[in-house]
């Protein structure tokens, strides 16, 4: 049988990437397509074409793989691996686990995308050596993922982790998609800091200079002004770092989690923005769980989500 | 062999609850004795006196028992069996599980009550057939305990299901005895409707009648007066009703439970304060969360703690 690898997979709206590594989590090779739109049977050609490829470049045969994982943008039945929906791709009702499997004639697996992410992390990131995780990407929305156990939790419907739609701010938040209101995407996410930079850019300041001269803000901007001391920019950190620590606080009480992991672009401000949510949670948790969770950044960028996917083959095989 | 039985302790500050069950959970027989305030060897004396008694009363012989599960008022390390402290006892540092099997030869399990009480829910009660359940009792503090994938959950450092202390109400709450405050035990437990009643009751109104007649008034003095119609009762209640709604969004649209289980004194106010609850949750839940979430009261009362207490034997051997 020889030595026994894993392919990983992130279907993305726009990109699918891919890795293939060790069942240790060595990195052999990895690779990047946009996605097809239309059909999922275009997004299948692609991944066997990308399986083929790497493989080839490693000098590999597909019967050295154990499996595939792949993980996905979409609410859907993980043990059947079945997808209701992938809004992006315009995909409804795939038997995607079934599909790979008839595909690669491999065992196959299929978990939402910010699970893969977050058990990536565990595997090899900022959440190594810790069972008991809570995981969040903040960028244009923010996906979540709950570690228990060591393993990605789903809960009663496979709904579990969607830390983006608690609501924090009952009073005075926005409207969400969801359906819900004041919800943590609508609060602390990249787009809610547009919002609110655009906001403080109807008065003059240096907001309204930015966006008078770019025509518009992105919330790498605000964090960048905030950093040059900018007050209607910290203000908008500082909310977010509020409604950040207050959110995690409510989860920790209950949850007791080892740490918490803050990927995506917003966590790219870095300590400037995590000493500030790690002192709204300390006041928001109980005395214990404010001085036993770590609020750390994500380590694995992009490479979390098709080494998490990757994982997921070597745990249910276990 | 013959049949095997299951002991279950549920140690109160103020009484000692036991039962004898079968495998399947049948009640054989139960006791009630004072909890012996001093050392926690009184605590133990006591055990083996109502044990040995349960036993006599049945006509069955201590090698006829699996093991023993004791839910503890107290913080501890589940896995040794090591409490660290139960406050209301003056307990600090007790071996139980360890003490326990010493006294009795044969295995026995310790966890927090509030875990072992939404353990027997799970088991007998209204979580029967369910593996995901936010169970909470509400009476003069709030507990909280966590079944997921059918297991009790606890977390990091075994502080998981601190359901009464998530901060929900971070503006204009209360100070709570965890360091944090607007927690949802100081907005909502039977001392907080206590509290808001006396406030309200420093106004003309009935509850101000009831008060200077009685010289306080009760939790169920509030419900009881909101049942026949008293606007300020009913305004207590409604609060309480919006603190516990949002704050059971606020996990369930993470944690994705299958059902809610509320128990304790404030959950006798049945359906008039469980529809209220619903509107508030459903209100800030993700649309397919508030669809597919039940929250349903307790059905074990008093048994909830030493039934899941039993269960945790059956658990752990399996």
């Amino acid at each position: 049988m020889g030595d026994r690898y894993l392919v990983g997979i992130d279907l993305g709206g726009t990109a699918i990437k891919m890795g293939i590594c060790t069942i240790d989590g060595q990195i052999l090779g990895e690779l990047e397509r946009p996605t097809p739109k239309g059909s999922y049977v275009d997004v299948l050609k692609t991944f066997r074409t990308m399986v083929d490829e790497l493989l080839q470049g490693l000098g590999l045969t597909k019967n050295q793989l154990t499996g595939i994982g792949v993980g996905v943008p979409a609410f859907l039945d993980v043990k059947k691996g079945f997808v209701y929906e992938i809004v992006n791709l315009g995909w409804k009702n795939v038997s995607l686990k079934e599909e790979l499997e008839k595909l690669f004639q491999l065992p196959c697996y299929v978990d939402n995308d910010a699970n893969t992410a977050a058990l990536g992390e565990m595997w090899l990131g900022a959440g190594r050596g810790s069972n008991e995780l809570i995981c969040l990407t903040i960028g244009t929305g923010i996906g979540g993922g709950l570690i228990l156990n060591g393993h990605i939790y789903h809960g009663a419907i496979g709904m579990a982790g969607e830390i983006g739609h608690l609501p924090v701010r009952p009073v005075g938040g926005r409207p969400c998609n969801c359906g819900g209101h004041g919800c943590l995407e609508t609060e602390t996410s990249a787009s809610a800091m547009v919002y609110y930079a655009k906001e403080a850019a109807t008065k003059p300041g240096r907001l309204k200079e930015l966006s008078d001269k770019m025509g518009t803000i992105t919330a790498k901007d605000v964090i960048e002004l905030a950093k040059q001391g900018d007050p209607a920019s910290i203000q908008i950190l500082d909310q977010v770092s509020y409604y950040l620590g207050l959110s995690l606080a409510q989860l920790a009480n209950v949850l007791n989690p080892q740490k918490i992991i803050i990927g995506g672009g917003v966590s790219k401000a870095g300590h400037f923005l995590l000493d500030r949510v790690r002192t709204h949670f300390i006041h928001f948790a109980i005395k214990k769980i404010g001085e036993s969770t770590e609020i750390v950044t994500a380590e694995l960028g992009n490479q979390a989500g098709w080494l998490g996917a990757a994982r997921l083959v070597q745990q249910r095989l276990e």
